[in-house]
């Protein structure tokens, strides 16, 4: 238990020299999101923006950890180290554990060259939204040059991080419609990238042609990259060198015209926008508690104050 | 036009004397929910709670509207007055027009006994949440002994708004079950008083007996009320003055046990605390703006300050 008293700038040194141990107990500090988590966010955060992201979405049961692990292995032929971090909000309390359908990862446990995470939110006040991007940029800093980011489903939360990827795959199946019908309209906005996974299915045409027509309804804007639509059996490895390559031109014409600095300039705003509310919102719930509170509450009870003239009191030298 | 220019007090002096289209404006003010709207809620909170309140929810169809016109004849034979106030937050700009489906009320348009009034938020920080209860605490204070408000179905803010009434009265048909599936158990909490409308068709029976099953399995607390369960034919009025007499029953009982004292204590603190978080969320968008949060935004994306530091600087000060 001694080892528990290491200090995050020692853990980080030990991490980036390549310690699994420093880096799982630092990524577990990021989840629970306090002092300890901002310390590794403030050591990370000037070394990050060499590494690249890649996130991937999808129904459930479309076959992502198959294709993650497919990718592994590609990568890993070519001796390119990869982190993985799955990502499931339905499961707060599932983190640094295997999941059961990611069994297939452990394939690769027992490799130093690959590092793969499942992802709980352990009391982050802003959650995996904000948990997620911050484990991406530790990974970074400590030197892993691609991590892959996997939901579990395409809920809103899902498809939220997902897209906040360098690049985003969206991974469906033939006759791909109905399972993922709530959210089709968030995946076209994500999508860089389709994957038709188990492509030795029918119905990979009408999928091809229902996406097609969907990305022709589309507003690409002046955007120079159509997401192209890649069949894959992630299980026989089929189609995952093409698939991979996909992913090398899409960061290659990003990189060009500058599109990557831009999204990355956007996500890190957007992700002090909601470190700023996030905060806000705490106030807001430590100020409902206590003796001023209690008094101006039994003052607007007792109609001796109008609740608006109470939130000024409340809100008072604070700015709200 | 030269009315356009009184005083939010002058205009409330009106409403207390009886002017229909000061109140009218008063509502407007109070929809909109800027500094107009806080001095008309200024004035109106000390001179509220002597009204009473009655929330009526229910799915589209269930016939709320038809049950509120016979209500207000009822009460209207009496010689007692009444405002309706018709909640739909899914059409934001309907405010100050009769909806098509309420054209019955407009039996009672030129009563000058009866106000009704169609709510829309109108940019009000709170939406209709927080509208909603400023202009009945309005109505009360001009005077108005009765308030009814109508919902245009269940959805999570409409139960909400319901469920802020002194006696909440939910409205089903004989066969209810699909309809309302999803907030089943949103309305079972809130529903003081159960209305099975259209009491003439088939499976009033079933749906009574399903109704007392799920108060069965529901936590009624300590409380000395158990929802009743009404048929209603609202189109001809059969079952309406049982209904009435339900309502009077209610409030009879939660005043005298104090549960009434409670509630409106509640509400009030709920009230406050919801204004008080909507404030700083407008802080929080106030503060994403301008030259100090550009700059940030700008060292954060070169790396030279990391997103925790940055919310520190942007908060500084205001103690978030």
């Amino acid at each position: 238990m001694a080892a528990r008293v290491d200090s995050v700038p020692e853990l980080f040194g030990s991490a980036c020299a390549g310690d699994r141990a420093a880096l799982a107990r630092l990524l577990s500090l990021v989840e629970r999101g306090g002092d300890q988590g901002r310390e590794v966010s403030r050591l990370a955060h000037p070394l990050s923006g060499n590494g690249y992201l890649v996130g991937l979405t999808g129904a459930p049961g479309a076959g992502k950890s198959t294709l993650t692990s497919a990718v592994i292995g590609h990568l890993r032929a070519q001796g390119i180290s990869v982190a993985v971090l799955a990502i499931d909000p339905s499961s707060p309390f599932t983190g640094g554990a295997i999941l059961g359908d990611r069994v297939r990862m452990q394939d690769h446990a027992t490799d130093p060259g690959v590092f793969i995470r499942s992802m709980a939110s352990r009391g982050h006040l802003g959650g995996l939204s904000l948990a997620t991007p911050e484990a991406a940029r530790l990974l970074d800093a400590i030197g892993r040059p691609w991590t892959l980011i996997e939901t579990v489903g395409v809920g809103q939360v899902e498809v939220e991080i997902a897209g906040k990827a360098d690049t985003t795959v969206v991974v469906v199946n033939p006759g791909w419609g109905d399972s993922v019908q709530a959210n089709k309209a968030g995946l076209m906005e994500i999508a860089d990238i389709f994957v038709i996974n188990k492509a030795d299915r029918m119905g990979v045409d009408e999928t091809r042609r229902d996406l097609e027509q969907m990305l022709e309804l589309s507003d690409l804007g002046a955007s120079a990259w159509r997401p192209p639509i890649l069949p894959v059996v992630a299980t026989t490895g089929e189609g995952v060198d093409e698939f991979w390559s996909a992913v090398l031109a899409h960061r290659a014409t990003i990189e060009a015209s500058g599109e990557l600095a831009r999204r990355r300039k956007y996500r890190l705003g957007e992700e002090l926008r909601q470190i700023v509310t996030r905060r806000l919102e705490l106030r807001a719930r430590q100020l409902a508690t206590g003796e001023k509170w209690e008094r101006l509450k039994a003052d607007v009870a007792d109609h001796l104050l109008d609740p608006w003239t109470a939130a000024d009191e409340m809100l008072d030298g604070i700015g709200g």
